[in-house]
């Protein structure tokens, strides 16, 4: 099985990085192929624009689904765009990694769904949730958050963590047509001793590992070539495209 | 008054951009001093890193918030991140205008609270919601979505907005202790026509007019000293700003 770990943490010591590096070695010892996507390490620009094309279909005026469009169709991405784009298809499990900053994502990670997630890629008019270009494959978040678990209570200052989460399960991960998990949150991690954060690391060890066995006793062959007919499926119906104006 | 913008659209010609212009017009005419930051034409930088210090606390291993509290304490911030703090220590109401992208802001929108909004700048442990820095002030979204106001109701695909924009107004607004008022949403606004987006327009421009009139009826003198004496109160306080490791 193929898992992509997208990771955004700034700090190679960091907890969050320890939690990476545990996810990988479980997975590569139980036979699976990992590629860790390190937005900080490999520099990633999350800042959508004109940059995220070779192609152009509109110069007097900057529309980014229809640049988008016009990308998917004519292999117009830029290069950063086009490797974790090839990263993504290839990947039966994806798991995101990061520290939760006001209540979210980091800027780096939110950037990474905006640019390379694209229309025409990753998602069309008419083709999201049950019919979503990325279903067949799982999602799992491994979070980090600075605040106690009571805080991410109904009756916490925060709210329910799936509450705080609604945003980043329905609008991302379900809308791509992923099947999501049950976030792992390490609540607190930066104020429990050391001991606590090797029995979280040890948990999402176990997770991780128990997600992955689940998965491939139900094998999904051949995602990329799904996806490919998806999206060639799309770009052959006009009618679709129109919506997106 | 004053009134800080953030504006985060990469099209000067956009729906949003328009929604910007009519905000600070508006608002101008009413005799409000306005300030936009303009992330996109500004070039701003979303990625939290070393480069938002000129100062150092741990040069062996990064970690952010105690990176923000050195600088808050020496005046260590970049450039970039004190000219966005000084007008944010100025701003009476605070407006944050951006089309919603994967149910939530634009990564460079996102990386300017990662950044600007520093601990020990914006908030500190024990300072948050009712005792939070920025209390006396109010903060508006204007949105603008591609999908339909169907969409974003309990039982639409996203749920309802108050739902999807949770994390926004708990975990970054309210935190903050920011009077947040119900957020305008321009729901479709790709898809409507010409009419229905100038109809769109001048209910935003109406609706910040009354508040800004509304704001200026109840004033809150000396915004920026109270933020100032309530940094100075916690650095004094070791007990506080042990909390935050």
């Amino acid at each position: 099985m193929n898992v992509l770990i997208v990771h955004a943490h700034p700090e190679p010591t960091s907890f969050v990085a320890a939690m990476t590096a545990r996810a990988r070695a479980a997975l590569e010892e139980a036979g699976h192929r990992v590629q860790v996507s390190d937005l900080y390490a490999e520099g990633f620009d999350p800042v959508a624009g004109r940059h995220d094309f070779r192609s152009v279909a509109d110069p007097a005026r900057f529309h980014y689904q229809t640049e988008q469009e016009h990308a998917s169709r004519h292999d117009g991405y830029a290069d950063d765009l086009r490797r974790e784009q090839a990263r993504v298809a290839a990947a039966d499990l994806l798991l995101f990694v990061f520290p939760l900053w006001w209540g979210g994502m980091p800027a780096i990670l939110k950037g990474w769904f905006d640019r390379v997630l694209a229309y025409g890629f990753a998602y069309a008019d008419g083709k999201r949730y049950d019919s979503g270009f990325l279903r067949g494959r799982r999602a799992l978040l491994g979070i980090a958050t600075g605040g106690t678990a009571q805080r991410f209570t109904r009756d916490g200052s925060y709210g329910d963590i799936e509450q705080v989460l609604h945003g980043v399960r329905r609008c991302m991960l379900e809308y791509l047509g992923l099947e999501v998990e049950a976030p792992f949150v390490a609540y607190a991690a930066p104020r429990v001793d050391d001991e606590e954060r090797a029995r979280m690391l040890a948990a999402w060890r176990a997770r991780v590992t128990a997600l992955a066995a689940q998965a491939a006793a139900a094998p999904q062959p051949d995602a990329g070539a799904r996806l490919r007919r998806a999206q060639l499926a799309v770009q052959g119906d006009t009618a679709q495209w129109t919506l997106a104006r």
